[in-house]
């Protein structure tokens, strides 16, 4: 059976998701941040990098959430949460998750672990004081070019919905207005709205 | 026709190698930096995000590296660049190169491009010296783990090798000693003998 370290609060929670949409049998563990569990030696064993989410499988673990959500996609194909047979549009699902891995998580990641990137606290609190500008620049290229409608990519649900819904939740915390977001914040609600949103959410707020 | 759009020196790169060894028909198009030319309107129209690699196909545009390199390893798949058939190997494959995107890249950009996550001179000074233990850390993680030897995955040649490839290939200049990432330092050069490489960087240099 397939299990999923996760955190509540961190992007794990798009992986998490997923795995409830595709009717997966997966169990759940959660990682302790405030006691720094994600650097225990026994979760290092884990996942060396220290982070959350990590799935493991029967054949090794895995982590990464644009591999992992993919992975999810292609192993429970009936569920049908990427377009698995069309590799062009597969790649549009891929480049938005990668975008948001690589640019979204990063600049909302300069709010409170500047220290991966600096040694000094004027560092810090000056990455900090630029996060709702960067933030909003992400979500404001998402809210213009990205996303499709209802769905990030239109017409169907895919494993780009529980990613953006993930990072989207982050926006009144770094700053950022949603008012300027109707697009966003329009899918934060339908996503809120799905059984297994609400389900997933219930588990990782109780 | 494929089209790549593609600054030298940068991860563009790595789209380049695969296009090569994947056998694809393409065009390419340089973008000239130096005159900021990735934020022309013209190239905006191109990709909005004012990064390169973009990939014209007749289908769309593509960007985001990881996506690209899945895209050709699925346009060509009688160049055999990625386990395809194997979903678990595929999310291997990918979260290598997720890994590299969101975490290596983002570590190295610190070093010229402090301005995206703050606005202090001091800040990007301070971000600049960090780089040589950062990428350290990231490359001593794949020299550990990750890299299989003799290519990334083990014994077949896949879209993760150009990648990390042109990821450490940055090394130097980013204050990182090669001689502590023998495996590193031998897949770069196991790199640089394939004909595809020299082809590609050959053009790119010229």
């Amino acid at each position: 059976m397939l299990k999923l370290y996760y955190s509540p609060g961190s992007c794990a929670l798009a992986s998490h998701i997923a795995l409830q949409e595709a009717g997966a049998a997966y169990a759940t563990e959660r990682v302790d941040f405030k006691s720094n569990q994600q650097n225990s030696p026994e979760y290092l064993a884990i996942n060396p990098k220290g982070r959350v989410p990590a799935l493991v499988t029967d054949r090794g673990i895995l982590t990464e959430t644009p591999a992992m959500l993919a992975f999810i996609a292609q192993s429970f194909p009936q569920a049908k949460l990427a377009p698995l047979d069309d590799p062009f549009a597969f790649a549009q699902a891929q480049a938005f998750n990668s975008y948001l891995c690589s640019t979204v998580h990063v600049a909302h990641a300069h709010r409170g672990r500047g220290y991966r990137w600096a040694t000094e606290e004027a560092s810090f609190a000056d990455m900090k004081r630029k996060v709702p500008e960067t933030m909003a620049a992400c979500f404001a290229l998402i809210e213009r070019d990205m996303l499709r409608g209802p769905w990030v990519m239109g017409e169907t649900y895919t494993i780009c919905d529980p990613y953006l819904f993930t990072l989207a939740g982050w926006l009144e915390g770094d700053g950022v207005d949603l008012a300027a977001l109707p697009k966003v914040a329009d899918h934060r609600k339908r996503m809120a709205e799905r059984p297994a949103v609400r389900k997933v959410l219930a588990e990782e707020q109780s």
